[in-house]
């Protein structure tokens, strides 16, 4: 990957992404500095330890500046908070971008607040696992993965293509569309999968008829598939909820009405319908196989891994 | 494990779990003789390739002649069928079991047709991938997973003594409840997360402002998780929800008002109430690693198995 490294990156945000960029910044040598920054100073102790970068600070101003590029990874409603503290101190010609799951928010968030004198271009890499914090990221977290860009009207062709190849030289595919649109494929792909996994746990866990430790037990039988996605950060998901609530909202209501339907079948014993619909799904998943975007094992695999007793 | 071995175990359905216990019972030795029984010629057919079994018919009432150990592996609305088919084959002290993921229902089809001279036991081997025939059963698929049993009231203790011991020496834990609360338990752990998941994937398949292939593109977001279960065999499916309706609908109910108070919270922005839910379930996630039911690495391990591109 021909990509003119950068002088100094800042990091504000060194969770599990944050610190999974850092990693391969390090191993790929992206950049000549890597300044990490966050609020907590317990975390940013722990990102010290695991020697994610050359500096380390808890204030987003100081670390933004000198920096040529700042990627901001933080729950998406820190957005307009981080964009104040970070405004006066860029200089000219810095790209700022970020790994927001939404997209309208976030620019609305930061946008107004940025100088005119940087690039700002809105970003989201789709990878990620249910763990958080620094010591979750690893290098190659992004190898194969998409990473969406939502640029401005305005956005300067040459920054864009910079980072474009930093984020090819992470392994992503980069693709483009307007903020609108990704937080509507988002919406399906992402959000409402995450909402809907958290919900069933919760209606899991509180049943009265079946005791937890029953649903824990029995869990491999389809369960335990949604109990990942609902072990994901809570803060970053409650952001997520708050920050694309027209798209969530009208996905929601989609999904409710689909459920209504299928309820109705079952409740009239309506094989046919019930038939028709568990067909059609199976050819999804094989696109999703053959797409290179899903491992091409049973189970995921998990057998190979599995604790045989 | 010293189980006495049977003399000649008939599988009725050579499906992934009829064909799975085909091949661990050649492996183990747990009986001088297997007959593999199933309606499709195709699929027999298929089944004598790869050598499941000693004799092969796609007669029911044939299989079944001078077997002392009787496994029904067929889809549970097919259970009374067999039944009748079987019932006067069954020679005087034969095990006859299944492996129907719903017991009420399969107890009510198949009991009132078997003579009294056979010792019915209901089971349940809590086991599967989401892809389904003779080819996708395998050696060790029941290693570590529960097998539950829902015994009748007058259950010979030595035939479930004999029946415990043959799961157990293929790996599985055995466990006992009631038919109705076996039920009850499958509909939340099982029947739930497989309908939600076949909505789930309906959903997106209808969406006309996203398109399909973004679906798939971006799947590794959330949504591809989903996409397994989706995948699982139709008619297996279709079965289960019409077969045990009551408490499926239950379980459908709860979770369409713990959805509808979510949809409440996204929509008036209670940041607070999202965040206590998505707080609590991840500790189900962590009992149920800890419970050895699922892998202890973040993303079912894929990443240890992905295509890195």
């Amino acid at each position: 990957m021909s990509i003119q490294p950068f002088k100094r990156i800042a990091l504000i945000g060194i969770g599990l992404i944050g610190s999974s960029i850092a990693r391969d910044v390090r191993k790929l040598g992206l950049a000549s500095e890597i300044v990490v920054s966050t609020r907590s100073a317990a975390t940013l102790e722990r990102a010290e330890e695991l020697r994610l970068g050359d500096f380390y600070t808890t204030s987003a101003a100081e670390a933004v500046k000198g920096a040529d590029l700042v990627i901001v990874s933080v729950p998406v409603g820190a957005s307009e908070s981080v964009a104040l503290q970070i405004a006066p101190h860029l200089r000219p010609g810095t790209i700022v971008t970020d790994v927001g799951s939404t997209k309208a928010s976030v620019i609305a968030q930061m946008q107004p607040h940025l100088p005119s004198h940087v690039h700002f271009i809105p970003g989201h890499p789709l990878a990620g696992t249910e763990k958080s914090g620094p010591d979750a990221g690893f290098s190659g977290l992004f190898k194969g993965r998409w990473c969406i860009f939502t640029p401005l009207p305005d956005t300067d062709a040459e920054a864009l293509a910079r980072l474009r190849g930093f984020w090819e030289a992470l392994g992503s595919r980069v693709d483009e569309m307007d903020p609108q649109h990704h937080d509507k494929v988002l919406a399906i792909v992402s959000h409402l999968p995450h909402i809907i996994a958290y919900n069933i746990v919760g209606t899991a866990d509180d049943l009265q008829t079946v005791t937890e430790s029953e649903v824990i037990q029995y869990s491999a039988s389809g369960f335990r598939d949604f109990t990942r996605l609902a072990a994901s950060d809570p803060t970053m998901w409650r952001d997520v909820c708050l920050h694309n609530k027209d798209a969530i909202l009208e996905m929601l209501a989609r999904f409710s009405e689909d459920l209504a339907y299928l309820q109705r079948a079952i409740r009239w014993g309506e094989g046919d319908k019930l038939y028709e619909l568990f067909s059609r799904t199976r050819a999804i998943r094989r696109s999703i196989v053959e797409a290179g975007q899903d491992v091409d094992v049973p189970d995921f695999g998990r057998h190979a891994l599995d604790k045989k007793e």
